[in-house]
């Protein structure tokens, strides 16, 4: 019985060195020395190539190295009665709460505009607002969105969430459906985009519901690019309806050289930084799915492929 | 009976429209409009011109518009036996808390390494940390730094602070005296300056404290500029022994243009504007003291011009 283990790091020791001391007794293939295919039963993956997956006779299950499970759902080979699980893990969710409220600040405190301020050496105090007057929304209200969520709560912020199916969320006041969409867009004067990417939120940020911020508003994507139609965010930022805005994720990455999102002055870009799976915690959260999946327990964080996460 | 207003705000509405609700049977004076100084018995001033004070035959008590009294103190014809009261008020604190938790985690999270690379249009991951490995320092651990340390304690980040005197603050590694000094400096990955100015702590961020930082710190000074020799910090800077800083305040304001601190990659520049006394809390809090001392009850925030604050 073995393990597969697929990530897209440059350093695999710190997972070698999580699964050696987590789980001693399992067999370890690091991707691409498969070993004995006849022996893997899980596999932990990023991006896997189409057909890995199905070339794994005796696969049980499939764990996600992201939070995301579209760089698994793309393989038109993947095995479709195994379960996939997508990634929880603290280490995850502490780096998304960390970005998401460094981002939510930057744009509150008007950060963007101070720099452009600092590059032609102008002193000068733009009006502030403090959190209690500050409306921030959340397009998706999952595990990330709702730490990072608490967090804001806790300074002081007015929050809207917006997700698929009715929810509750302490501190959230919250929206859904199609007509929740626009509501929670009107509302927000910073727009945190933390939805998965499914066929239902493929381009969900566009020419239509940008228009429907309030004008000047911060948008902070740390979904997927492809929750954006780019063309229409440029075209909003270079219109001011779109005040400034975070974009840690894009269609095409890395970003492509001379995308006018590198040089956009009111645009920070970041390399897909905001969150990121740390070794240990994984490790941990797959093993203990691993052992409900033994014991004849329900797993939790499952995909369900209706829905698309 | 009337209190004198002199603020430096360009647009004095919201300080009437906070008096003229919080006090209504008071009379204000908004300077340079002094009306009969002898009927002035409090005074609510920020940088008051050298003389004003003196020139008020029956003042009974000075309060700082801001949380620091140096723009007091400077005043050599300061009427020494009357009262001085600090700014406590929520605005302002609530303001310091929002942007140094902004600036801890902006260099917490390598965003001026990644601004550099946004620049050259490269797509780089800096490998992260996450809140729990990192140690934050503050200089100073008054009511401003007590606030926003208790909301870094929340995110997860390990602190250390240094203090005049012996102090317990929750979630805080204290430290105090010229010994504690050097302990603080050491664990200070990102460091934060919020001390008072004073004779004691004039250029106390030099040539020497700087070097006793862990290698490629960052510096936040949100305190006042003359708490840091510039040249030295620029020196550190280039050599890298600061590794990225935060610069709200300077010894000369506005920045003079030119200074090497508008243009220097790795330094976030901003006009003063870290907290800004808000006038209705602000209003409610002189009010508060007002009532005190016409009640002959003790008020609270009056400096001890032994200690300097």
């Amino acid at each position: 019985m073995s393990i597969l283990h697929k990530s897209d790091c440059t350093n695999e020791d710190p997972w070698r060195a999580a699964w050696a001391q987590q789980a001693p007794d399992r067999s370890l293939q690091v991707y691409p020395d498969l070993g004995e295919v006849e022996t893997i039963r899980y596999a932990l993956v990023w991006d896997p190539p189409a057909g890995l997956l199905a070339s794994l006779p005796n696969l049980e299950v499939i764990f996600s190295i992201g939070a995301g499970i579209d760089h698994i759902a793309k393989d038109p080979e993947r095995p479709k009665h195994l379960p996939v699980v997508r990634m929880v893990e603290d280490g995850l969710t502490a780096g998304m709460t960390e970005f998401v409220v460094l981002s939510v600040l930057w744009h509150h405190r008007d950060m963007a505009a101070y720099a452009v301020q600092q590059n032609s050496g102008l002193w000068q105090e733009i009006e502030p607002k403090l959190a209690k007057d500050r409306k921030v929304g959340f397009l998706g209200m999952g595990a990330l969105a709702g730490a990072a969520a608490a967090k804001l709560c806790i300074l002081g912020f007015r929050l809207h969430g917006w997700s698929r199916s009715p929810k509750q969320v302490p501190g959230v006041i919250m929206h859904h459906g199609e007509a929740g969409l626009a509501e929670v867009l009107g509302e927000s004067e910073i727009l945190v985009c933390l939805l998965p990417l499914t066929a239902a939120t493929e381009g969900i940020m566009n020419r239509r519901t940008f228009a429907q911020l309030p004008e000047g508003a911060a948008f902070v994507n740390v979904g997927r690019g492809g929750l954006v139609v780019e063309e229409d965010l440029l075209a909003a930022l270079n219109c001011g309806q779109v005040g400034s805005a975070t974009l840690d994720v894009f269609r095409q990455e890395p970003l492509r050289a001379g995308s006018p999102f590198w040089s956009h002055p009111k645009v920070v870009v970041t390399p897909h930084i905001a969150a990121k799976t740390m070794a240990e915690s994984a490790v941990a959260s797959v093993m203990a799915n691993i052992r409900r999946f033994e014991a004849g327990e329900a797993m939790l964080n499952v995909v369900d492929f209706e829905r698309g996460y």
